[in-house]
Order: C-alpha cells, then structure tokens, then sequence
C-alpha cells in the first residue's frame, strides 16, 4: 500500500466542477427550454455570479444557502439575456436545476472504489438539501454529506476544511481534499489537508477548455477520480 | 398509492434502537472483553447517562458532541463497576463501540426499500462522525446523515424537527419522523411533522421488553423498518 493510502482516513471532495458537470448539466436544460439564447453562455453567466455572491455573505456574516444566491444571479441573468418574462413557476423549477446536475462519465466508479476504503464525503458549497438531491440524482454514493451549511462559512473559509477534519476526529494529514480548482486546493493545503487535483478540462465547456496542468504543491494529480482509485490502490 | 405515501417527501429516522440494537451490540463488545461484569447491565448503566448528560449540555449552551458525552458516561460508570484501572487505550477503543452498533436484522432491507421512493435521513443525537463510521459498519444506505450537531441542540428540542424540514426545503407535513420512542415522536408531531412508530420491543435486551402498544397520534405504526416500507407502498 502507498504511504499515502496508509495514512489517509477521509476524502472530502469539491463536487461542482469537480463530482458533476454544471456547464454541460445546466447547458442543455436551458437548450430544451426554447428561450432563444445560447444556452453555454447563459450557464456561464450564472455561474459567473456564484463568487461575489458568496462573497457578499461572508462580508455581511449573515448566513444565506446557495439556493438562495442562485435564486438572486438566475434573476439578474435573465434580466440580461431579456428574459424578464419568465413565469415564477419555471424560474423555480430552472432554479433547482443545480439539484439535477449529472455526473463526469467516471465519477460514480471511482468514488464507488475509493468508497471501499475511505470514508468518501463533500466538502461543497451547495446546501445540504441540494447535495442530498443531486447525489439521489447522479447515483453518488456519499458516507456523508458536508457542505458549506454544516459551518456556516463558504470554502475557502479554513473553518470548513478543519470542520472535516473536526467532524471525524482525524489529524489534519489523515483528510485528503479533491477538487478540479487549484485554489480551492491551496485553501485544504494551507489547513494541513492532502490534496488531490482532478483533471477536468472541459468545465467551462468544450469551447473553453482549461489550464489543468499540475501543481507541485499537491499530493497526488489525477486524470479522473477512478484515476485517484487507482492511484490509491482501491 | 396512499395518501400519506403520496404527500411525504422526506423520511427521517432516529437511529439509537430504532435503526440499530446498542444494548445488543454493546452487550456483545462488553462480553467479549472479558471484563467480569454483567454485560447487558452495563450496557443498561452507560446508556441511563444519555438523557441527563443532554440535558446538562441543553442548560449549560455550550455545545459538547456526542462522543465526548459517552467518554464522561463511561469514566463513571468504570468506577462504578469497579474497572477504574482499564486503562486509557481501552476506554477509547470501547467509547467508539457507538460507532460499531449492528442493525436490526429487519433496518438495512427496509431503508433500502424507502429510498427507492423517499430521501431518507437519520435524525439522531449522535454526531455525524459517529453516525458516518456507524453507516459504513452497518450497511446502512442514508441519502444524508443529519445530527443534532447539525443544529447543535439535542432532540426532543424543535429545532432539531424543524432543521429537517428546512434542510429539504419541505412543508412540515412532507417529512415524517420514524423512532421506536414515543416521546420523541410526540416532539417531531407538535413540530407538524408525520409520525411512525417502529415496534423493538427488545431495545433494553431480552430480559427487559418493552411496552410497544400503539399511540393513537402516531401517523403509522409498523413492526419493522421493512413492515414500513409496506405501508408506504415500497
């Protein structure tokens, strides 16, 4: 067994981007609406208020779930795609469209395999309803769902990654944190986390294909998370 | 389908002789220690420490989780068994023997049932790392461990009843708490929660069996976690 797989207890994963495909997910329900626009972008534009939203609740240090921001950006979106119009009951329904994202093709097995060996949990910004939905959704077998909410601070606030490791009573160096974001990834590290890159360069879109190129500071780098399996030795 | 089976969104269970048999499986690990005391007696003497030990943490405001509730129950009941020189090591190892509880013969077939048609969630006192390792022991297929330490109050307080209903987004009358404890039922009702009562007569072990007769007020009442699935038409 690696060194590495000897030590390591817990395995907290970032999940947009990283466990789902939002850009591709949220793309093509916006496509079978008929709304007249390109449906990438409008992804991309939501997404695109996503930070500063979270941002501004840390400033204000009044706790708000996700749902709720992307309630407030889908509003905003629409406005700027000239989409005032939108009845109530379908912005609703596109809203939680964030509790049906699909699965990268390798997801399912490779957290299946790593299951077999670590706890496997989120460590998301989502809300925990959610994740809970998208995992029952996307078939994603979590030991347990962490989210932003169980701390009341969005990532890369440090208290959510010491509350994993807090949560399971581990050392720092026994939690290993994925994610497709080298921030996100520095933010564990800097925590006293592990940490596993995972390669998704089709994130943003087939159109915008990202820089996944590897970062020294990091554990392990991992094509995909049957790669990580692998490379665990599950 | 049934009406209620229609309406109901989210179920919840309590987990400590609902899901699982600790005084069975604590009983189990205390024998086996070869410690010359009554095993099920000292299962019975660790959890009489449950309620006031809460309690205590409820009037004080300072939240103390689960484990280390266990840890302070245990000290004392050692001394009171006369084992004041098991040492520290060993005390650890058997605090965790919350983590290890076995479930009924009847838990993992039935919730697998109802999360086919249901989310399903544990609503339990223990805390999430408890509940997360105990999941994995068992087999237990939870779409999302929820805790007091969630909502860092202990039930029967109504935040614990109404932090599941927010958690999903739902109506009160959408979730429906399930526990083989009528008080804490009679909690999760006055919250406008739907109730269902699991029969374990043989919480407290074979020589001390339990009243389980039926409350009128309870929603359902079911035999077992399989028997419920059956009511709920899964």
């Amino acid at each position: 067994m690696s060194d590495i797989a000897a030590k390591v207890k817990v395995i907290a994963f970032d999940v947009f981007g990283t466990v789902v495909d939002w850009h591709g997910s949220v793309s093509r329900e916006v496509a079978d609406m008929n709304l007249g626009v390109d449906p990438g972008k409008f992804a991309l534009a939501w997404r695109a208020g996503y930070k500063p939203a979270m941002r501004e609740v840390m400033d204000k240090g009044e706790w708000v779930i996700l749902d709720a921001l992307h309630r407030r950006i889908l509003d905003k979106v629409l406005t700027d795609f000239g989409l005032d119009s939108l009845p109530e009951q379908e912005r609703q329904h596109l809203n939680l469209v964030w509790h049906r994202l699909d699965p990268w093709a390798d997801s399912v097995e490779g957290l299946t395999r790593l299951k077999s060996r670590f706890i496997i949990c989120s460590l998301s910004n989502g809300n925990i309803g959610l994740l809970t939905e998208m995992a029952k959704h996307a078939g994603i077998p979590w030991d347990c769902i962490l989210s932003a909410e169980n701390f009341n601070k969005y990532k890369p606030h440090p208290d959510t990654y010491h509350g994993v490791v807090r949560t399971f009573a581990a050392e720092p160096g026994q939690v290993m944190f994925a994610a497709a974001h080298h921030s996100d990834l520095e933010a564990a590290r800097c925590c006293g986390l592990e940490t596993a890159y995972i390669e998704r360069p089709f994130e943003y879109g087939h159109n915008k294909p990202k820089n996944v190129a590897p970062w020294s500071a990091n554990t392990l780098h991992a094509t995909s998370i049957v790669q990580l399996a692998e490379l665990l030795d599950c």
